[in-house]
C-alpha cells in the first residue's frame, strides 16, 4: 500500500526532532538543522517558516535569530507535526473531509476509517520528546 | 500523510468484493465486474489474471469461463488482497524489507513500525465476507 510520508513530511519530522534535541532557549539556524539532518537548507527554511505559522515553531529574525520549538517537545505529537505539513491523514480519498460519492453506503469506508484511526492513535501517542529520547 | 491505496489496490479490493458477493460456483466475467464496479474492463481483467497467480482468484478459460475467488470470502483478508497487488505495507521507506541506512539507530523506525502494525492488524481483521456483509 502506498502509505509513505511525503518528503516534506519526513523533513519536517527530522527538523523538529533536531530542534527538540536542543536546549529550549537555543535559537537554531536553518543551516545547522540542514547540516545535521542532511536536508537541503532551502527546504529546511521553507518548512520551518511554514510551521511557524502553525505555532509548532517560533521564528526569530535578525542577528541572534533562528528557530525554536513553539512549545515543549513533550507537548508536540508526531501526528501534529505530520498533519501540519501534509494535512489530515487519509488512507483513501473517501476519508478526506469531503465524503466519497458512495458514503454513507460505502462498505469500505468503515474499514479505512478504522485503519486510519489506528495510525492516528499511534502517531498521537508519540511526542517529539519520546522520539528524541530514543536516540 | 500520503497513505492512500493505489488505484490498482482500490480496483482489486472492489473486484474481489464483487466476486465475494456472488455464489461460490458462479464464474463471473471480467466485463460483469467492470460494469458493476465502474472500472475499465481491461484493468479488471489484468488485476484478476494477476491475482489468479497468487491463488486469491481462480481463472477459467473458454466457453463458460470466468473468475471465482480462490477460497471462501471468510478466508481472504483485506490485507491479503491489498498486499497481493501492492506488496508489503510500508508507511515509510525505512519499513521496506531492506532496512534504512540509519537502522537500527533510527529513532523513527519504531514509531513507523508500530503505526504500520496497527494498520495491518485492522486490515487483517476484516475478511471479504465481513465487508460484503456490510453492504
Amino acid at each position: 500500500m502506498a502509505m509513505q510520508l511525503t518528503r516534506a513530511g519526513e523533513y519536517a519530522v527530522k527538523s523538529l526532532l533536531y530542534l527538540a534535541s536542543q536546549s529550549a532557549e537555543a535559537r537554531t539556524m536553518a543551516s545547522e538543522v540542514a547540516a545535521a539532518e542532511q536536508i537541503p537548507v532551502n527546504f529546511v527554511r521553507k518548512i520551518l517558516e511554514s510551521l511557524a505559522k502553525t505555532g509548532l515553531v517560533k521564528s526569530y529574525r535578525g542577528a541572534g535569530g533562528g528557530f525554536t520549538l513553539g512549545r515543549a517537545p513533550e507537548q508536540i505529537s508526531m501526528r501534529q507535526v505530520i498533519e501540519a505539513v501534509e494535512g489530515p491523514l487519509a488512507l483513501n480519498q473517501c476519508l478526506l473531509p469531503i465524503p466519497c460519492a458512495k458514503a454513507p453506503d460505502c462498505p469500505l469506508c468503515p474499514v479505512w476509517q478504522e485503519a486510519q484511526q489506528a495510525v492516528e492513535t499511534v502517531l498521537e501517542r508519540y511526542s517529539l520528546a519520546d522520539v528524541v529520547g530514543k536516540r
